[in-house]
């Protein structure tokens, strides 16, 4: 940590803030600048309380050197693969995760799994619990949904990924799922993210729209630090100013998340534009930039859907969008 | 609800979507322009399902000519006032909630009280649950510090607003508390907004980070959809470019809230800047913009707080502070 | 400036960091800690060229630890004043510079000035060139429109304030100018803000839709560095994800100028919110949180104005307002 | 235009809207609805005056159906292909502008050209004119600059790409130049952008950092409503909340700009990312997504640049790139 001093601080107003800092254990360097004093502070502040150094007088401003995670960082490991039934996600594997948005009947859900396995998809993916901005839209069959998956999986051999919305379903929805996923508005959910650290299942966790790169690694650091290490990333675009697109799918993360951590990172372009039209390309981009796999939405008619149906692929188009998935993919492993 | 087609698209094309709105209980009209073709929709789109309309052929844009919110409306009702305790809400009423971050020990909250209480606080705050985006960092002293906020309250005759965090302690703090606030970061925690919804006590929404008024409206409208009519929104800034201050407070949005909804709606200046000398000035804008409160952090001794010592006022900020506000109050009530 | 390198750099990576630093003239010093190492550097940055620390092996990354600004800088300076004709801007005064978006007619434009200076505006606005989004809206009366607006000045006492778009008509605008008005779009057209640094009348600088604090006052300094001091800030509000208002305006930004440099701040709440119903609100709320004034559009007849009519004030409303500004103005003065 | 009125407007308050619309050549259609009244218009709005209808009385809101530009939308023209010099931008060709962020030297610039042109590049970029954030900065080497660019470009057969900041110096660019650039911050300096609308050269309109999609377009709109056809955009990243990556590459805008306009558009991955590491991945990225082209930095030897050193790729590196993209573009064509 470096505090910025002014250069007409007294004293004994260094004297009071290096005091601070060793009382909780931490060392001190002091270099005098033309215009600045500044104290370097040695130590690790993780566990240490708020010590509001900013209200000292003569402190300009703090600044901090270290990042607040440890558990996600590259510098713990080099790489988490992580093994899910038949499928593997992480390292060179791609991994493509497809099926509708929400599960809307035994038969939508059957003919999904069957064409998108018969196209490559590795995993499954279907929401029964749904959260949607308004209490009036159909919020997803629930746990029956959950059984629908369950048969779809055994029947196709494709591991599940579904959501759960809050702390009193975790256990409701592990018995049934493979993966579990953290949507992007519960990124922040913090007692969620606390609950499913003690599931011995792999948590997918979306980016918040709002989300920095410190936070998200922040909300995967908490379910670790609960004891589940399977966790991966999923960009799924943020909020910005531009309307044209739902939302700004921020590819440029990937490859620093690679640099920055060890776990597996995914994109959800369908949720990102909110557009079919855009799914595609964005899909194709997310594998040149170095994603590790997608998840995507395929309806088996997306103009029925329940939900979300414009940015849902057709069985048809998400068969080619596949072919010339595995050919980038192909080109740079 | 308005489609816009091209202005070649076939006579089919526009029976298709037609019909489809029609079967679902729509009266359309047709009307042609120079470059588009528009068919107005005249129905309530709320309860029906997605109609995946942008899919189908012809169809260029929808748009949306009303609001997906009802009972947050003006159009609903002209006012809501609550009372709750000593306290009214709402209206020409000056709300201050006052007090710590968080509750650290009885003899800080007492004395949290008593100053806030002598300064003419009508609340008081202070977290027991508290969502810290670092798993490692101070998490509240939970139900020990409920227990604390009753007693305070009883003794200097303060409604006591506090922090729910998830759904299964919904009861628990419904128990002790006399406001239920739901956080920024559970602003879209649709789940936990279904369960305040059951409670009969009053619930504060603060804004999402990158909530737009109208997914605020919408959180607001879940609570009131269960049948919890007194809902409070809480400004307490939103997530933009600018790094100089933490948030970027919207005070903009108060004036046109009060022209859209009738619900009482206060500013959090304390958490938008995260920095004690902004924290004045701001309180006071929030006034002259029209907001019907505010929500302040006031610690008995800052440099020693567990949590956000830094956005906090001294009991001695906080008095000059309420007589300026009280001033500009008087000015235009 | 900090170089942070990783624990595990080689000496020489160290010695070659430190070599280049004190090749240019800074003092180093060496922290060792935990997990890093934090080379400390002292001098003055601002003359020196790119060092391109970043990309020598070991660097982590780089932290700044003094603004690159000095002359906009409080430390140079308490408190600009500035006068010109019978206006005095910044200190205590109350700064309330009211008309049109543009000049339409030497009819329109009197009218304006006549009625806003009755009411006790201290100078006239109005736009001779226009910057508008398409190229087929209307650009303005140009010259016509700097000498009626010189006319309307001499004629009711009030200096002048309006737009010079480009490099070329810089001198053309100033001769008839007694402020120059720098546009949000403009704010980072460097030539421009050269250009104005070398006339002897004040200038305003709008915020750009998307600029940082530092950005903004980086614009003001590119003016000072020229040699004209008068330099005048005002907020117009940021560009944000909020779609409810035409932009975000960052009253926060106004005490936290206060704060930083000593040049005069005031807001044009017209501009920020698009809607006539916000600008009185907000503009009380500008001088609650210190602004030394106003920038406000008012049209004779908002409903016939060639642009920006929605935004525009009545004379009438515009009076009403002037009077809750001097009430506000006074509390704290 | 759909105007949206109360369903308790008045019918004089409904004739009032009618007339002021048929006035000014508009046909109008009545809707009923439940809880508004729509007006649809029927005309062409781009050369009316503005008609200030939101401040009649009974008006909820207005919506515009069709989009403000017109010359380079996609319903006026297929595709847009330049010829300039050697190279070909647009339709299937790939192209490559790389070069160093600023012309510092002609040993530096001839060095850069042979590298670039030795690894496929197909025009040269430097920067002859600099816009930096600090006026202390290095502000290039002008007219010299351009001199050197010219030798480069016939030494090597690259058409130059070089940047023209203000009014008064875009006929002494276009002397030197092939294509002129137009920065991210003047994408909204109108009147360079008509001026440059009066040359026989492409023109590169970079997007602004928190230009709307709309807004781009509109600004290529200016330059060719003067007569100048060739226009290419080129995309550099927009500011959002995410401090990890200096902007963020937005490239989803890539295939919509495809589906709404004939015009070229390319990428810049060193000015969003300003990170060396991730150019390689976003250049990989952006043509996975579609981008006709892309615009690099490359520098002789980075570290010692006077300019971006921290982004520039070593020609080495740029050398595996132009392999990596090669098989990419081959992919899809």
């Amino acid at each position: 940590m470096i505090v910025v001093m002014g250069v007409d601080s007294k004293n004994e107003e260094i004297e009071a803030v290096k005091n601070k800092l060793e009382n909780v254990g931490f060392k001190t360097h002091l270099i005098y600048g033309v215009e600045r004093i500044v104290i370097g502070a040695v130590g690790d502040k993780r566990f240490l309380p708020s010590l509001s150094l900013e209200l000292m007088a003569g402190v300009k401003k703090i600044v901090h050197i270290m990042n607040p995670y440890k558990l996600v960082s590259k510098e713990v490991k080099e790489e988490t693969i992580i093994k899910v039934g038949s499928a593997t996600i992480g390292g060179k594997n791609l991994t493509v995760i497809a099926g509708p948005c929400a599960v809307e009947s035994e038969d939508q859900l059957m003919a999904a799994a069957r064409l998108v396995k018969a196209s490559g998809a590795t995993l499954l993916r279907g929401g029964a619990f749904k959260p949607r901005s308004s209490p009036y839209s159909f919020q997803g069959l629930q746990e029956e949904g959950l059984k629908i998956l369950k048969i779809a999986s055994h029947e196709y051999d494709l591991p599940i990924v579904t959501e759960v919305m809050n702390t009193k379903t975790v256990d409701l929805v592990a018995e049934y799922a493979d993966v579990l996923q953290i949507g992007a508005r519960n990124m922040q959910n913090f007692d969620l993210l606390k609950e499913v650290g003690h599931i011995k299942k792999p948590v997918i966790i979306k980016r918040g729209l709002c989300a920095t790169l410190e936070e998200w690694l922040m909300a995967a650091e908490y379910v670790m630090s609960e004891g589940n290490y399977e966790v991966i990333l999923c960009e799924r675009g943020i909020r910005t100013f531009e309307t044209a697109t739902r939302n700004t799918l921020d590819l440029s993360i990937i490859p620093l998340i690679k640099e920055t951590s060890h776990l597996p990172v995914i994109v959800d372009p369908s949720h990102a534009t909110g557009n079919w039209k855009l799914v595609a390309p964005m899909a194709k981009g997310s594998l040149a930039v170095g994603a590790h796999g997608l998840m995507i939405e395929v309806h088996p008619n997306p103009n029925e859907a329940l939900c979300d149906g414009n940015q849902s692929l057709t069985p048809e188009n998400f068969h080619v969008l596949m072919g010339d998935l595995t050919k980038i993919h192909n080109l740079f492993h």
